[in-house]
């Protein structure tokens, strides 16, 4: 059995080596870029882990052998899941990768750009030291915070922005009212999302009706 | 009666304005900078509110009628207690003023340094997009968040910190361990303070025992 990491972008991959040699099976690191690259380099493996290569159709096309493809991380968009759903080859991701990183990093964005923190800073390089901020700001507690999106990631982001008393809000056509309200979020629907928000979090998955969630209209 | 605004930076001062006349006493905004500029203008007051004009013992020794000195906002180190108390003089502050606002932009300062918000930019400025920040970074579950003071605003900061399941601790010699405990907030001493936080919020009033609480040792 072989297993292979098609790219990471880890100092190492010895925890993997560890487990999977463990278990009795060989594990190759290679460093895919490209479709061609991939079809040259994988297509004899019997498992796949994957960071960001392309496994498109015509790479699972030419897997002989594999049983199983692994995305680090929690979106597959990188992966043709139709062409590995057609091939019978399942596909794992790992839906608790980095959640508080994502909501932590999402919040010191919003809290960074409502705060002024940039332009302040400007204007203390340019010699101004002035304890009153650049623009207007309204408190955070008459402020609507919402996400896009109600998953896993989304529902961390709002559990911070609880502790600055934000009015929390949210769409997501599959979660109902009645879920957000539990969690004092208001089920919100677009037009009211883009209407309402003061901050906006885009906590979406990358599919075919996300895909430019936002645009430039 | 005579009530004089020492110094603002407000757009106006109509709110106050309203209150004192409506009271029918007589209000004037002055931008008294320094010792001089207050003893020339406010010493027939009868009461004053300053913003961050010095209300010196020589100001405090001009004033003839004054009744009362009321500051905007909670710190009154630009006042001389001392000399006030002498001369029976009851100084006045608001303690909840921007408590919210306060804790808020510690949170956003603490969270642009921890998450490399600027290093981050700086690198995406120079050409360069990856997803890894660029130095490592501790996971915040594992960081200790403390506060040194323990009052209004540093209860607040970590009210926010607890969100993003930081360690919650605070130094501040003048609050038990029962009550810091109650509030999830482990109490430290000072060593331990410096010895143990990851991230450090000076939350501390201004007096002769917190000045040059950090020094350059």
């Amino acid at each position: 059995m072989k297993v292979i990491i098609t790219d990471h972008q880890f100092e190492h991959a010895n925890r993997e080596r560890g487990i999977v040699e463990g278990a009795g099976f060989e594990m190759l690191e290679a460093q895919c870029k490209t479709e061609e690259d991939l079809i040259a380099k994988v297509s004899d493996a019997d498992a796949l882990i994957v960071q960001w290569a392309p496994i498109t159709a015509n790479v699972i096309a030419a897997l002989s052998n594999c049983k199983a493809i692994v995305r680090y991380g929690i979106g597959v968009d990188n992966v043709d899941l139709d062409a590995a759903r057609e091939k019978g080859i399942p596909v794992y991701n790992i839906p608790d990768y980095c959640i508080d990183e994502v909501a932590d990093h999402a919040m010191a964005l919003a809290l960074a750009g409502a705060r002024q923190l940039k332009q302040t800073e400007e204007r203390f390089k340019a010699g101004t030291w002035k304890i009153v901020p650049p623009n207007l700001m309204n408190a955070f507690r008459t402020m609507v915070f919402a996400t896009a999106g109600y998953g896993r990631i989304a529902r961390e982001v709002l559990k911070r922005a609880a502790g600055f008393k934000f009015h929390l809000a949210a769409y997501d056509p599959y979660v109902g009212e009645e879920e957000m309200k539990e969690n004092g979020v208001e089920k919100l629907s677009i037009d009211e999302l883009f209407d309402r928000a003061d901050i906006l979090s885009l906590n979406l998955p990358l599919t075919g009706e996300t895909n430019h969630f936002v645009n430039a209209d």
